[in-house]
Order: C-alpha cells, then structure tokens, then sequence
C-alpha cells in the first residue's frame, strides 16, 4: 500500500548527520533538503523555471490557503497543484493545522476538529483531520501530512500531553482517511513541545502507525533554539533510519546546520524568502541589509562567492536602487539570491557528509556567517 | 560629427507605413518600433533576459527618475546606465521635461529651464537644456532628447506659439550642449499643439538643425486621438524620409497602427505594463480583465494565439488566482505577455509593410481587437 519511499545513503562519522535519498512520484529528492514555500501555489516572486536553475528539489505549498482560496476543488478541476502552478517537480503540502490554530480568536478547537473563520472575508469553515486529507487529496502534492494540533510555546506538561494524545488521535483518523497511498505519502508529525517523555511518547505511538514518513512539529514557535536542539538530541535517536525526518518551519542558517548536525533530512521555512522581500540577503560573510547607506556606491556584487543569477549580473549598488525605489525586480532578485544561497548551503553539507567531513564544514560555515564559533 | 543613422527599408504603397532600420551604439533596431519603458532603470517586474526572449530592441528610460535616484553621477560611476542595470541593448532617455511639467505647482518655469521640487524628498532641483544634456550625457544611451516645453492641452494659439519658439531655442541649446555626437544620438522634439502652422514652424525650425531623429511631442495628452492623427497626416510629409520619426508616449494598439500607417517608426507608452500590473491583458481578442469571476475555471490560456511564456505555461485560472492572492508573479506574467503581444504587434506590421500588404492586416488586427473596423 504506502511504499518505502527513503534510503539513507551515508552517515557522517562525528555526528548523526547523513544523506539520503526520498523518492516521491515526481522525483527524487536528495536529503538533506530545504524546501522553498510557495504558500499560494507560487513561491513569491519566482518563476518554476528560476527555482529549477537554482536546483530546487521540492515546494512547499499551504492546504489552508489553498483551501480558502482558489478552492481545492478548482484546483482539482485544473489537473491538480503540480499542473496548476506550473511545477512539475515533487510537492509537499502542510495538513493546514499550524495555519488555522495561528488564526487566535478566530478559530475553536474541539474533538472533531477546528472551526475558523476566514482571514480573506470572515466565512464560516470547518477541518477535520477526515478534511484536511481530503484537501490535500485534491491538491494532489507527492507528500502530505497529517492534521495535528499545534500549541503555543509555553505550555504546561499536562496541556501538551493532552495535545499529545489527540495529535495521535488525529494521526490515525488522518491515516484511516487517506486514499492516494500509491501516488501521496502521509506523514505523521511528532509533537510533544519541549518535554522528552511527551516527544517520546508521541514518537512511539506514531511509529507503530508506521507512517512513510515523520514531521516533527511545535518546535521554532518562540522556545530558545538550544530547547530545540535538545529536543532533536533526544527525539532523533528514537525515530527509524529508513524513514524521512522532517523539521517543520525552520530555515534559519543556524538551525540548518545543527538540525543536520542531529540528523535532520528535511527543512521548509518562509525566512529566506520573506526577509529578502524586505531587503535582507544572506551572503557567505553574513547577512545584508541592501537599503544600508554603506551599498549607494557599491559596485561590487552582493556575494562574491555566489554563482547565482543576481549575483553573476547585478551590483549592490543596483539593487539598493531597486529597493530604494520600490521595484519589484528587487524583491525577485534578492529572492532569488537567498533561496539560491539556502539550497547551495544544503548541497554543501550533502557533500560534507558524503565526504566525512561535516562537522569541519559546519564550522567554517558558521564562523564565517556568524562571526562566531559555532557549538557543538 | 553626428551620424547618419537611419536607413528607410521599405513603404507601404497603400499608406505611409514605412520600415528602416536605426543603427546605434548598441545595436541595429528594425523600425517601426515599440520601446517598453524602464522608467527607474528597470523595466518593472521583468529581466534584461525576459525582454530578450520577447525581442525587445530597445529600452526607453527616464531621465528626471534617474536624475533624482540614484542620481547620474552614481549612474556614471557605474559604467552609464547600460552597465547599471545590465542591458547591453540600445536605450533611450528622455529628457526630464515631460515629467518636470508634470509636477504641476511643484515647478517653476522661466526662459533658462525649469525650477522644481522632488516629487521624494521636496529637495529643490533645476533642470535647463544644459542640463539635460548633461544628466542624458552621464547616463549614456544611445538616443537622447531634447529638453522642451511641454505644454497642456487645451492650449490657444498664442500660447502653443510662444512655448514652440521657447522649444526651438532650447533644442538649439541642446544641441550646442551636446559633447558626445559620437556615440549619443541627439533627437530634436517638435511641438505644436494641434495647430498646423505651429506645427509646421516647429518642424521647419527643428529641421533646420539637422538632428539625427525628431521626435514628435505633445499628442496623447487629453486631445482626441482624431486631432493626433490630423496632426500626424500634415506634419509627417514635412519630416525627412532619412530621420527617424518617433511619437512620444503613444502605446495603444489603435494609436499604434493609426501612427504606423501615417509613416511613425518608434513609440514608446507606460500602457502596456501598467495595465498589465492592474490586471487587463492585451490579446488577440481585444483586452481581458483577468480578475473578473468568467476566468474563474478558465483552464485554457490567457490568448490561444500567443506562443509568450505566461500563454504557453499558465491558465487563465491560475493568472486570476495569482491576482485575487496579490501575488507577484501575477504581474510579472501580465506584463511579460503585454509587452510580447505589442511587440509582436509591431512585428506583424513590419511584415505586412515589406510585404506591402500594410492595410489589410491593420485592418484585421483592429476588427479582431476592437470589434469594429478600422477608420482608414
């Protein structure tokens, strides 16, 4: 029914990083990835074509917003996400579940599932786990997941083990409801906040659904990053070797790099996107500020150590300017660099751990961006 | 000292549809033309690359934009405004002077040039036909224009009189201010109104100069567009068959081919990209409002007959999807099919007047866009 979609293909020797290779309908992915998100079915700002000439692997796209708008029924009709939006690579959808308990007092919480109102014109809906599948069923993407609760940092032990449990509740609802397993592979998502028996305890009810695939939730909501990675050195070690883990939400260089340092194989997050739209790149020495006064004359390119289009062909003082003055080809341009410099980052500790030498190159990596030793 | 640039290659024997070719610094431009406009050294939302893959020959950038920011001795310092925004195509500025009189009572005019506010920073600026040269110097493009009197319509006879002869000492201005006749061609612009004899006496005045190329100003400012065509069947036979004729901020398909069929070879407009960005699209079977609720499940593309990028791999769905969700992508798409659909527009005509066939496809082309026939 579902099938083995992961193979791990090399371990590094002085940590608990490793390669390996997922195998979705659309594709094969090498791990460790990092998935651009394309929230409404684009990835802002990028064509299909520019994500593959920066060796884009895999999307990530929102079942809520898609669901809201333009309908997963539409989206259907038109042949499905990868015919719709154009890319015919692997896709991953999120179950929705961070998006509508980030709605506040728009949402309610019950057994069934959650009731919310629309962000766009304030109507009325409902999902379900039962309902999430069958969005993203409609949508068609080579990896879904399943529909959890997701809670706020902090929260009291007794509060997350409750989650816990209707997380697992949830899980086998969201299984039991699937009927693409031969083209869609369902993950579970492992949540349990910062508490290792509850991570635990979430982990060992998961795994004996023997899901094709694990996410691990709830973590990049506030708590401090050393909470996360002590969660990982905890967790991590629990979760099976021949399936994918998958750290939802982080994208940060740092988080990266100590997520594959504990064998993280796969990463999705708005932030290389999101701050390059409001003129922040992140370049080999760190990140820029474009608009910064210091860039008027510099004729220089953004990254000298970057290959990528903006850098081979534009200055920072070109690009200050299309800041400066509000043009969209800004927006692409340092979108393009950053989503370009995340992925070269993942191919670069690929090879660092087929090499055996992870831990080195982490190191360099960090120093050099941070300015700073990097802990481990 | 300056060149002969202009060659014409072909008439139309039915009208005054002409083609020719224009040789610049940067390259040969197979007339008659449209130029998208790059205001802020960019054309929005679109790379040198995607307008190379819809032929674009030529750019039109603006002088007053790029005089405010980045300024032109930044643009200088770049290596002049081909290398700032890596265009390596031939480029023409304006002069600054459209847009000074636009500012309304932000600007003061008197016989030495025109006093103004910025339209950013409120900082005070003024901008003389020495100056204008000077900025369009710095800049670099291969055609430049002359700083004249831009004038509103209506205007009466005495004042269209007064503000020609104003023009007519400023293109000589110009012209004395011009230092580099070797790889900058100087236009002159001829006003007028809509009033023959002072169009004539611009003309005569201008032509007396002997500048490379004329351009033909004040039209499509509020005037009907039968008074523009009037102005263009008695001024044009008084131009010289061996200049370029380029009317100035034209850019509609029915002004396109009304100026084609009268003997125009270059136009440039804000249309195209503008309208492209609030979401109608020029196509085949006239304009489409892409957000409008008929293109909802409409999987088929925006125009069957245009082989673009945005026809080629998006539905109409999707294009509505992306501007109902204020995505980006949206507007690069739009854009990228207005620009190829003029542009191919011109294409067509170019053929149809070397295979003299001229008439026949304007009038196709217009019944087919506007449902009704061609006055001609």
């Amino acid at each position: 029914m579902k099938k083995n979609i992961f193979q791990q293909t090399a371990v590094s020797s002085e940590s608990k990083g490793r390669t390996g290779l997922l195998t979705t309908t659309h594709g094969q992915i090498e791990t460790p990835i990092f998935m651009p998100v394309g929230t409404q079915a684009t990835v802002k700002t990028m064509t299909p074509e520019e994500l593959k000439t920066i060796h884009t692997q895999i999307l990530l796209s929102n079942t809520y917003h898609l669901y809201m708008r333009p309908g997963h029924d539409l989206v259907a009709r038109a042949g499905g996400l990868h015919s719709f939006m154009n890319w015919p690579g692997p896709i991953l959808t999120d179950s929705g579940g961070f998006q509508v308990f980030s709605l506040g007092p728009l949402r309610k919480i019950t057994e069934e599932g959650v009731a919310f109102q629309s962000h766009i014109d304030g109507s009325r809906h409902f999902i379900s786990p039962e309902k999430s599948v069958e969005i993203q069923n409609s949508l068609g993407a080579d990896i879904i997941m399943a529909f959890d609760e997701c809670i706020p940092y902090p929260a009291d032990h007794e509060y997350v083990l409750h989650s816990v449990d209707r997380t697992t509740r949830w899980a086998k609802r969201c299984f039991d409801a699937h009927n693409r397993w031969d083209d869609q592979h369902l993950f579970g998502i492992i949540q349990g906040g910062i508490f290792h028996d509850l991570r635990q305890r979430s982990a060992e009810a998961l795994l004996a659904m023997d899901f094709p695939g694990y996410g691990i939730g709830g973590l990049s909501v506030g708590e401090p990053k050393e909470s996360m990675y002590d969660v990982l050195d905890h967790l991590i070690p629990q979760m099976p070797q021949d399936k994918p883990r998958y750290l939802m939400g982080v994208g940060s260089p740092d988080c990266l790099i100590h997520g594959v340092l504990r064998g993280v194989d796969m990463f999705d997050c708005v932030l290389p996107t999101r701050i390059a739209r409001n003129g922040t790149a992140m370049t080999s020495m760190g990140q820029v500020v474009i608009k910064n006064a210091v860039h008027t004359e510099a004729f220089e390119p953004l990254d000298p150590n970057c290959d990528c289009y903006t850098c081979q062909n534009y200055s920072r003082a070109y690009l200050r300017h299309l800041f400066k003055a509000n043009e969209i080809l800004g927006l692409r341009l340092l979108t393009w660099h950053n989503l370009h410099f995340l992925l070269h980052l993942m191919k670069t500790l690929r090879q660092a751990i087929t090499e055996d030498h992870l831990v080195e190159t982490c190191r360099a990596f960090y120093l050099q961006y941070y300015g700073k030793p990097l802990e481990w």
